[in-house]
């Protein structure tokens, strides 16, 4: 299992992957700031939906952590904290509802004991990953109800350990596929510009063990024209009430892709995923980052000086192109929109019961 | 107008832009032997369908000036070398049309004067050069036919000047269209792996003064959902005789994914391109190219050492998904195979008329 972090409780530091520098490094950074964490996730050293969320967490501990501050002033120091936060990334909402978590219990301090606060915020942290992790092993059983022996599986962008707490969302059943009796292939789109699939997806399928093909993103359609390709997995930044998904710049020319050949595809996130206040796609904010992502995207130039760049980092995959959404609460189908809505209450009430007990 | 070589009379030898260099450098070099032209168009110092042909071509002159063999030797190694040629490369059918025309001139002739066998064949390499030049200012003109003031264009890998004899094949329409009155838009996919889009389209659209716009491959799909493209067009690298056509990897995703946005996919093209002798698709042999162009394209390992990979140089797009194709003798419409099959008709007709006079 391949962990994006981890807290050191001995000297109050979270322990991260940077991501960037795979495959050819495994290097740990100290992070011990929030602006450490704030820079790590813009830098997109930790990424994936849900890593950001576990990562952004923590960085509200660090922040309770950083400062001698009582009172008011420590209530003002994590509220300008979470903004911060919340300020790196627009698209993936785990984040947002990784920060509202942390956020309640910074509001609902009484403003005594500090020392108090900073164990309740990391206890919350704490809950944050492990119910991801929880949830991911679910994902990944529920997603086997759906494979059978020998299939073969595109995939896009990176889904697995380290874009989570260790078990991954679209890469989940895969990676547990072998222990099940199964036997699968994968092919890998590499995702430019910042090759997450040739850089981290390839790298954790070979060490799963997994028979793994990488490609350009502009092969996807030659393989499945070829007949290689029996389902596409994708993971989610964001799900909105509809069921129109964001995700990774890529993903909806291979749902469009899919469909025409009859292909199903999948998307595969934890119940945090999902925006039931975000009606539909439209208005879900899409990240462009920056143009030298495409122009000196492996340290040299690679298009000429001053030519116009459009670089989302997302697009819109309507609900209609989305054969099954994989939660860790169930497998759902369309339509969509009530399959989310009666999930969202069902995950209501429950939490509400617990809260009840 | 952007050439791919010159001819060098003076030194009997051929100036080629390295478009390997490309952006970063306007590097000419020279080349003396057929060996040297058979590893620049191994190595994509020289490509684009057209370019290959004319290049070949030269490369059977340059094996002409190489030796002073005379006789049965001198021909035979003019065979070898057109044997030699014609392995570099599998897709391109016009590298197969030039060198045809190369050895007809050899078989001719009578074994005596070599001196007149090296002229006639600088001839016909001439001939070759200047009939694609006439060819793409004709398919320019007769791709504006399908554009009007205002349109954005996508296009893919690299279809202009250098890519040809120097008036491009789907670019041409682009090229010309400012000097009759027509303000266009582009949108270039970068065409991974080797990046002829943002290393040469990029370059060419910028030096002529057109509004270009890269993105990666990945990102044509979500430009197309956001009602930016007016219509595709790209090159072919060879058209079966039933309107199939092999074009760069990625052409066919880009197909598929117009279609289903009813957005217009044109493929431009010379009539050396078209190869009457395969019936489809189905019977073209499609290029595989070496690994390390996917996991070490820029100098850097971007993917794990030892990861499997498919690397397809070429796919094909089943003639139903094409719009039209642009021609030098006009606007080829659906269905495509009678239309093929009237032009080749004719071509053949007018040049046998052309032989008797």
């Amino acid at each position: 299992m391949m962990e994006p972090l981890r807290w050191r409780d001995d000297g109050r530091y979270v322990e991260l992957l940077d991501q960037t520098a795979l495959p050819e490094r495994e290097h740990w950074i100290r992070i011990q700031t929030v602006s450490q964490m704030a820079e790590a996730i813009r830098m997109l050293r930790v990424r994936g939906a849900p890593a950001i969320g576990i990562a952004a967490a923590y960085g509200v501990v660090l922040a309770a952590h950083e400062t001698d501050q009582t009172d008011g002033d420590l209530r003002s120091h994590l509220r300008e904290s979470i903004t911060a936060l919340a300020e790196t990334r627009p698209t993936a909402v785990n984040l947002f509802h990784a920060l509202e978590r942390m956020r309640l219990v910074v509001e609902d301090w009484d403003g005594g004991d500090a020392e108090a606060l900073r164990h309740l915020l990391l206890q919350r942290a704490h809950s944050i990953y492990d119910e991801d992790r929880s949830a991911g092993m679910r994902l990944g059983e529920n997603g086997l109800s759906l494979l059978r022996d020998g299939m073969s599986i595109l995939t896009h962008c990176h889904t697995g350990g380290v874009a989570t707490s260790g078990y991954g969302t679209a890469l989940a059943p895969l990676l547990i596929a072998p222990q099940h009796g199964l036997t699968l292939r994968a092919f890998v789109g590499e995702t430019r510009p910042l090759l997450q699939g040739s850089r981290i997806t390839a790298w954790e399928l070979m060490r799963a063990g997994i028979d793994a093909t990488l490609i350009t993103d502009s092969m996807a359609a030659h393989v499945m024209q070829q007949g290689l390709v029996d389902a596409v997995f994708v993971g989610a930044d964001r799900i909105a009430a509809n069921g129109d998904v964001a995700n990774k710049i890529g993903t909806y020319g291979l749902a469009v892709l899919a469909n025409a050949h009859g292909i199903p595809f999948y998307v595969s996130a934890p119940v945090s995923t999902i925006d039931a206040d975000t009606q539909s796609g439209a208005s879900i904010v899409i990240e462009e980052r920056d143009p030298l992502e495409i122009t000196h995207g492996f340290g040299k130039a690679t298009a000429p000086e001053g030519i116009r760049v459009y670089n989302p980092a997302f697009d819109i995959t309507p609900a209609s192109l989305v054969a099954a959404i994989i939660t860790e609460h169930g497998v759902l189908r369309p339509p969509l929109d009530l399959a989310l809505t009666a999930l969202c209450m069902d995950s209501a009430s429950s939490a509400e019961s617990r809260h009840h007990v």
